[in-house]
Order: C-alpha cells, then sequence, then structure tokens
C-alpha cells in the first residue's frame, strides 16, 4: 500500500462570492494548490471534486470536467462526488484510495459550493435535500430542525446547557479571527449567541454555521512521487474512513450518539495505528454547536456526556490542550458544503506545518484529525494526518 | 493489482415506473444482483451509486446511504458518483479501480434515475444541466441541438444520410424487440423514423432516446474473493478506462470525432491487452442515432467517416458480424441517466454468458465493450469484458 502525502493546499477566502462563478472559484483553489506543491497538471492522475447541490444553484451537473477543463487538466479520471455536506471529505477519501492502491501517483482532491446568491430560505430548502425527502422533508425537517432534536436528546440524556453549546460558538469565532480566508472574523460573546434569534430550541441563529461560498483544493502524492520529483512533503495521511448511517433519523436506534462517526474514527485509527489519545488538533464538522459535541465523543476523545461542556471548560479553545476547530470551523470560517471537508484538511495541513495563523497554538502537534459530516452524520469521513518528514 | 470479476447483475424493467420510488427501484436492481452473485449484503466493501439529477427529479442529494439502507449494508463506503450520463460507467470505473488497488474485495456498482413523473419538457430542462449553464444553456442548446450540431459536423466532413442514422434507430429498436427489460419491446421501420417529427435537423424525435425510470447494479469480487467463496465468475473485466474533454462544444478542436472516448478506449484496450479487433460485441451509448456512429468510430471498430453506413450495411445488426447494442442500446431499450453505464455491463455479461435473450446472436463472443458517455461525450467511460473461465 503506498503512502498518501500532501503534497499542496489551496483555498479561496470563505464568504460571499455571489458575483464569481464556481469554475473561477474552484480555479483559485486548485491553482494554488498545484502552485503550492510544484505539480503540473498535466501530472494529475484522478481529480475528485465534491459539490452538493450545483444543479439548485447553478443549474450545473456535470461539473468534474468542468472544473477540469479550467486547470487545463486532460488526461485525468475526473469525478464528482455528492455525499451531502461530506462530499468533500468523500472526494479527499477517494484521492486517498486512488493512491493507496497504486491507481494514481497524483490526485487533485477538492471541492466547491455557491450559495449565497440564493435567498436563506432557498438554501436552507437546497441543504434540506439531504435529509430523507420521503420521511423527514414533508414534515419541514430542515437541518436546524433536525440537529435540534440531536440536541434535545443530547441533552436529556446527559444534561449540559445552552451555556455549553454557546461556549463553542464563541470560542470557534475567536479561533476565526485570526482566520484571513474565514468568513467572520469577528468575536462574539456568550450573551451574542444567547441572545440571539431562536431558530429551534435549543439551538438559536448564532449555534449555526452561515451559508458561504468558497472552494478548496489539495494535492495527494505518492511518497514515492514525492520523492522522485523532489517534493516537501512533511504531512501524510495516515488514516481514511468513511462509514454510513440511515438517512432519515427515525431509523437510528439512538439520537444521542452518531454511530457512523465512531465506526469511521475506529478504522481510521486503526489504518493509522493511532490512538484518540495520539491526537494534538482536530478539525471537526460544527455545522450547529451540538454538532461539535458530537463529533468529538465519536471521534473518542471525549467520553458519552462529557464534550457538551468542553468548550466552556477551555479545554478545546486554542489554549486548551485539545484544540478544536483552531480554523474557526464551519461555524464561523463559513461552510461552503462540497469544499468543507477538504478546507478541513488544508487548515489542518497548516497548523501542523507552521503556516496557519493559529499554529502558534499547536506548535508541538505531530497528529490531527479531520471529521467531515454529512446530513445528520448519515455520511461521514474521518482522516488522520501526521507529521512524518 | 487483483483481478475484478462480474459476480452477479440485476436491473429493473426499464420504461415508465412513475409511481414507484428511486430507492424501490434501486432495491430491486441491487437485491437482484446480490442474489445472483450469492454476495451478502454484509460482505459489501464498497458501493458505487451512479444517479444524476435526484435533486431535480426529487428534491433528494445524498442518495448514497439512503440506497444502501435499503439493501441493509451497514458497512461499505458508499459513495454517488454523478458525470452526467456517464454517472454508472464512471460508478463501474470506480468500483473495478477499489478491487483492482486492493481497497476492497467487494463492490456493488449501479445507479437509478427516475424522470417520467415530470413533464417531457422539464426532463429535457434537467438534461441539459450536464452541459455549460453559463455557455450553452442561455443560448437554449438542449441536447438534441447539441448532438444535432455534432452530426452536421460528421455529415458535412463525411457525408452519410438521415436514412443511415435511421437504419441504427430501426436496428436497436429490432434487438429490444426480444428483451423483457426494454422500454419499447417493439419494431419501427425507417420510414417511421423518417417521417417522426424532426426535434433539430437531421435528428427527428425517433432519432432521440426515451426519458425513462430505471434502475441497475453489479456485484463485481475480486478473482481471490470469488475462488474463496466458490463463485462462478465466468466474466472478467479487463479494461476499465474514463476520459474527459471540455463540456463546451464550443471549447473542442473538432466536432466530428469524440477525442475522449478514444483516449478511454486506448486505454481500456491497453489495460486488456487487447486491441478493437479482438471485439466481438458492443454496447454503445446511443442517446441519439448519431452517437452511435460517433462512438463505433472512437473505439476504433469504423475508421472515421465509416461507422455512418454501418447498420445500414447490416453489419451492426444481429445478425451482423459486429451487433451493436443488442440490448436495444439507449435508443430503445430506454436512458434512465444514472443507471445506463451499469446496465450496460448487466446486458453484456448476459450477452457473454447465454443468458441474454440475444445471446444466440454472439454465441462464439468472448469480449465485449461498453461505452458510456456524459454530455456530449465531455467525460465517457469504457470497459472491456472478457470471458475468461
Amino acid at each position: 500500500m503506498n503512502r498518501v502525502m500532501v503534497a499542496g493546499s489551496g483555498a479561496t477566502e470563505f464568504g460571499k462570492h455571489p458575483e464569481r462563478t464556481g469554475r473561477e472559484l474552484f480555479a483559485e483553489a486548485a491553482t494554488s494548490a498545484l502552485r503550492d506543491a510544484s505539480v503540473d497538471p498535466d501530472a494529475v492522475d484522478v481529480c475528485y471534486y465534491g459539490n452538493f447541490m450545483g444543479e439548485v444553484t447553478d443549474e450545473q451537473g456535470h461539473q468534474g470536467p468542468l472544473m477540469a477543463e479550467q486547470l487545463g487538466i486532460k488526461n485525468a479520471r475526473t469525478t464528482r462526488v455528492e455525499n451531502a455536506c461530506a462530499s468533500g471529505g468523500y472526494a479527499v477519501a477517494e484521492g486517498v484510495s486512488a493512491i493507496r492502491g497504486g491507481q494514481a501517483d497524483v490526485a487533485l482532491v477538492g471541492g466547491m459550493e455557491r450559495m449565497t446568491h440564493m435567498g436563506t430560505t432557498e438554501a436552507t430548502d437546497g441543504l434540506a435535500m439531504a435529509a430523507d425527502a420521503l420521511h423527514e422533508g414533508p414534515v419541514g425537517m430542515t437541518f436546524p430542525a433536525a440537529y435540534a432534536l440531536l440536541a434535545n436528546a443530547y441533552m436529556d440524556q446527559y444534561g449540559g446547557s445552552r451555556e455549553d453549546l454557546a461556549a463553542i460558538a464563541v470560542k470557534n469565532h475567536d479561533h476565526a479571527t485570526a482566520n484571513s480566508r474565514a468568513q467572520y472574523q469577528t468575536a462574539i460573546s456568550r450573551s451574542d449567541v444567547l441572545g440571539a434569534p431562536m431558530v429551534a430550541s435549543p439551538l438559536g441563529l448564532l449555534d449555526a454555521c452561515p451559508v458561504t461560498d468558497g472552494a478548496a483544493a489539495t494535492v495527494l502524492v505518492s511518497a514515492e512521487f514525492a520523492g522522485d520529483h523532489d517534493i516537501h512533503t512533511p504531512v501524510e495521511i495516515t488514516g481514511s474512513a468513511c462509514a454510513g448511517d440511515s438517512i432519515a433519523l427515525q431509523d437510528r436506534p439512538t439520537l444521542n450518539r452518531t454511530l457512523a462517526a465512531e465506526r469511521a474514527a475506529l478504522d481510521a485509527y486503526d489504518a493509522a495505528a493511532i490512538g484518540p489519545d495520539d491526537i494534538d488538533v482536530a478539525e471537526v464538522h460544527d455545522c450547529f454547536t451540538i454538532a461539535e459535541v458530537l463529533a468529538l465523543e465519536a471521534l473518542q476523545l471525549y467520553d458519552p456526556g462529557t464534550a457538551i461542556g468542553a468548550a466552556r471548560r477551555e479545554e478545546t479553545t486554542k489554549e486548551g490542550d485539545l484544540p478544536v476547530n483552531l480554523s474557526g470551523g464551519l461555524k464561523a470560517k463559513g461552510h461552503p458544503v462540497g469544499a468543507t471537508g477538504v478546507s478541513q484538511l488544508v487548515e489542518l495541513t497548516g497548523l501542523l506545518t507552521g503556516y496557519h495563523p493559529n499554529s502558534e497554538h499547536v506548535s508541538d502537534a505531530t497528529v490531527g484529525v479531520t471529521h467531515n459530516a454529512g446530513g445528520t452524520v448519515a455520511s461521514v469521513a474521518v482522516h488522520v494526518l501526521e507529521v512524518t518528514e
């Protein structure tokens, strides 16, 4: 099995780019990644591109070859991957798999979404296509409602408060203040979060990530290719796993755990031959504050029922023992759906190599994990990144 | 590199199923494939699912885990693949790649589309999302117009007539008369085709494939898994390749050839260590009659300019030397977009093993090829199947 190295990465600024086309956004991110990697577009063997709902936002399907064309990539197998908000993470996993199995030496993995040109209602309706259109959509269960159900189930079982959740939002906004790519580079207070309009109890407006435009890309290469081409690749992807669950919440055995993420984490740790105690830093899918709690427990970074207070106890802040979402997370960095899972790798690679504005907070970190979820974690991709050079 | 064997296949009847859900259609096809393979759902390692526009037809994205759930598949990495009308072929290619590289022993590859509950105009509009939404859509270039451009470019260069094209439609309908899965099991005459309403000159209504609901699935296994589990696998996928091109026709150097298909064919033949002369039977992407002509030339089964008359000369009919689209093709079997590329393998496997209603016409065949195209062949997947047991 070939080793998979991160050769380069790039991303646009996340935020509102209603005047820019999707192809323009992706080209910026991917060109930047290819340059960062010193890899020529002609060398790309496979390209996996994550996009959730281009059909709805831009009446544009078939975006794989469209994106390859922008980059002058002529000879790669180019495939659009869609697993809702985990589209980017699955694109990464496919690239890893192709290199591991010797099917490719160079994989460009990336993703893009543009949504801010739509109204928030239309965007929320679009995002609801990640839920079950027969059993969840017709009862009006858009994602704020679905994650509110998860939050209530969790808090019924384990306790916790809106203040605990608010501390997560405050933390991730604080992290984003240093990140020039983040959509919201502004601090917020706990009272801001608690005073924001309620969306679906217990989740208020500032418990939710925003609607975002943006793109991210990473160039993955085999260790052999890196050696042959003298490419500096300090970060290796040592674990990569995906898992699925029932798409409708009604079909799950429990709502206070995310079982697919637990399985993906175990598989990724096994592949990397690490345990949760080895992890120094994490980028997790905090589409809502409660989602970060569920992620940290699924990743075994916290025991069941204990992650709810982690941010409030300042364990996951930039000064804490286990900084989580130093990028700002989906919450403050933004969530351009198809790009998010790739963006996590872009940010984490920067954090591990000292090239991130928040690197100083994890200067000794050598092992990091990403967690990217689709729907209510009906799809999930977990990646372990390690500094191995 | 592990050998990839076809262990089982299944498909729904193609046609109008407006009252059936997508999950029901896919479950029928995939359950049938798993039973045919004698493979338990728990044994599936990866699942690649092709669907083009579920967001538009059913407001349902995130169909990967949804489909896995219907089948009781719990532990597989399940990914929706979208490359327009080649979504199915790319799903197959991903499954092949995962087994070849040792990432999986068992891959369920399939696809589904349901469209007939929409009006034909809405379906045509939806299909147009496979073209360039910035440069082709705004000028009204839906696919009948795009393929008419290709037909005119071809006939300007090489000659040929509407009668030549009509012979292709007549042939494929004739083939479908024996295929109980086909949408149109009815013969048509050349005068029917020539007398049908003109859609985009030179293509009339009967030069085009219909709008179709349906699903198809194939279970692929490594040769080692087949041996260990005593699974009979007479057919091997010896070649698998994908290639891309500019999505917009305006960016192509030529309109009378499909260069991406030429590259994919060469790669697939190289992998299989065969040449075009070795091919006994072909299933190609005849969304319009001219598309079959372009496919046969790209596959090097005919020299440039010579495939236009192949059906009329009865070379590609069921009695000819090289039967093409014995299933009825997209033209008469139907074209449920995401399922089509997989369906080609289902039909070809049947033809090569004697279990197809038209097997008698290719009783000595040992090598077959499939060609599945997206858009105006901006994405293409080519597979070589051989009887190796």
